[in-house]
């Protein structure tokens, strides 16, 4: 894995314009703030970039961040208006001999397209801007050196706040305390936020797969699913553990061990050129044969990285292969509606042979 | 202010569906989750709406949100599906006698939109769907009684661990362990989240409209900008008080003075009728005066509830005039680039005759 500077970054995208190419395009208008970020450094809210093989790239965006994209976005031209950010970048897109400027179709919506094209000029406002497939989310699928230190940093934080809570949980705390703990704890220890809604399911909440913490209470017996992530220099963590609270049935126990093998087959299964299709194959085949591949109501995994979701989806018959440096989610579950639940789930990085697990907390049963 | 019911809520948006209404729609497809949520209750983040005048709404989710959209869609029929919500949601709304669907262009993607394009039959394909303008988000601007209830608590819980904040906060801790400190608060009290990643902004990144808390630590003297909000039963809070740290100098005390009759008169100019343009005009018109203005580099507020950022934008020149229910922030800020920076924020109440303000934090000059 190579680190890649911006500049590097930017030319990885602008290779991938020419009107000959799979994207028909000679120029990139980029307006989804991690591309943005990936690309440019700016980490603003409200920037645009354009690319094209001609000229250098332009960051446009507007008064509240003109200390901040100066400083950021070092190597990128900057250009701070007082307003119509959009609207310059079009223009500036469209004076920069683009003659066709890709765009990124499932992160601009219809309303942003329409006011794109309002901004240039009659004659080639119908032609212009032409869908460039995902260049920059599919740059950023492939991690680079860089990026997988800070994630490792990431991942190993999310560990040691497992670690720490494994101190402190226990049967009568609310499921919002369980968060508050964790996330003052995440803060304190650097985090810059957590990357999505702390999940803590317990008891019978467990089985439903999104469950945020809430008021309730943890049982004296039961399971506490706890799903939760950090950012650290702008990448995510995400990692899913079940506790059991308490004696369990034979069920549950089963249930957890068929969860955890059909966790680590998946895991097992992770090698550069296999299909993302046969790595979640892996993990709903062990389920499939304890039948409870019908409650494993959600796909096996996600990319992650600036963002919690990002490609590749590891989902059934997805075609799309693993390339080293991918980081991916291993997150089979089961879930046994009004009953309970079990989720496990590492972030897994894609080597030159395999894969390597960042979130190497204790997976084995864990009984408090 | 009436509560509404969702089923109020549905038909009021119905109500706007007919071929010869503004929306020139007879149906409506609803995608964007906060609009889901308030329209059907439910909380999850994949669900599909479809609203038409003939049919009761249908809810389309997947697996994962069997028993929470059945438990939380009262009154709205559930259509639970093993994958391909979005094509079976267009299907449905195909079949159940529309002719032309509206959809919300400014939340929905490009390459959403062609999807639910493809997942019609050829004949009707180009012509099925049509923007129809925000209708939902239009409903969402003005607020019922319930939702005002449930607004008034979150404001106040932002206002208690904003004064509860006044108590530890000293020149030597980093601005994330004050952040840290504050969401902690936050959980403990009840929140379900934050609002938005927690602004500490303090010393010379005050002067930053967006400084996320960060690892600097407060000065001895400076000012801290907090701007930070609470999420309870679903709705955001938003506030912002600038605090001063040792002594000040005459600039430094004029500037916040002068940001803070700016604020004041922003809102109270707020009364059913006025146009938030204008109430965006009452405060720069201070600041001109000040000769500030120019420091003064976003607009004056925008409206909050389910989300953080709603309608209507307080902004220059804009003419949407303000109604009854509808609840804005007013956030004027004078950042003077890599010196120091004011912001002071309050979220706002539009009533029968005036505004109330929901977050009455004392903002009087603060000097720890």
């Amino acid at each position: 894995m190579k680190e890649m500077s911006l500049r590097a970054r930017q030319k990885q995208a602008v290779l991938q314009l020419a009107p000959e190419l799979v994207s028909g395009c000679d120029g990139l208008i980029v307006t989804h703030p991690p591309d943005v970020r990936y690309l440019s450094g700016f980490t603003g809210s409200a920037g645009v970039l354009v690319l094209s093989r001609a000229k250098r790239a332009t960051l446009y965006t507007d008064g509240r961040y003109a200390s901040q994209a100066k400083a950021e976005a070092i190597g990128t031209k900057v250009v701070i208006l007082p307003k119509g950010v959009l609207a310059a970048a079009c223009e500036g897109a469209a004076s920069a001999g683009i003659t066709r400027c890709g765009f990124d179709a499932a992160n601009t919506t219809v309303a942003a397209l329409a006011a794109m094209k309002k901004a240039l000029p009659a004659k080639i406002r119908r032609s212009f801007f032409s869908p460039s497939g995902p260049i920059v989310a599919g740059l950023r699928e492939v991690k680079d050196a860089g990026e997988i230190e800070t994630m490792r940093r990431a991942a190993l934080l999310g560990c040691a706040l497992y670690d720490r809570m494994l101190g402190f949980i226990a049967p009568g705390m609310t499921e919002s305390e369980v968060a508050a703990e964790l996330e003052h704890a995440a803060r304190l220890a650097g985090a810059e936020a957590m990357s999505f809604e702390t999940i803590v399911a317990s008891g019978e909440r467990s089985s439903l797969p999104h469950g945020r913490a809430s008021a309730a209470r943890l049982p004296r017996r039961g399971f506490v699913t706890l799903d939760f992530g950090v950012v650290v220099g702008g990448y995510c963590s995400d990692m899913t553990r079940t506790l059991r609270l308490g004696k369990a049935t034979q069920e549950e126990f089963d249930v957890y061990h068929a969860v955890l093998e059909a966790q680590e087959a998946a895991v097992a299964a992770i090698a550069p050129g296999v299909t993302v299709g046969d790595v979640d194959e892996a993990a709903r085949s062990i389920l499939r044969r304890e039948k409870l591949d019908t409650y494993f109501s959600h796909s096996t995994g996600h990319g992650v990285g600036l963002e919690i979701h990002e490609g590749p989806r590891v989902a059934t018959e997805q075609k799309e292969t693993l390339k080293r440096g991918m980081v991916i989610t291993v997150e089979p579950g089961v879930y046994i509606p009004g009953r309970f639940g079990v989720r496990i789930e590492d972030m897994v990085l894609v080597t030159a042979t395999g894969g390597e697990i960042l979130t190497p907390s204790v997976k084995a049963w864990t009984q408090l």
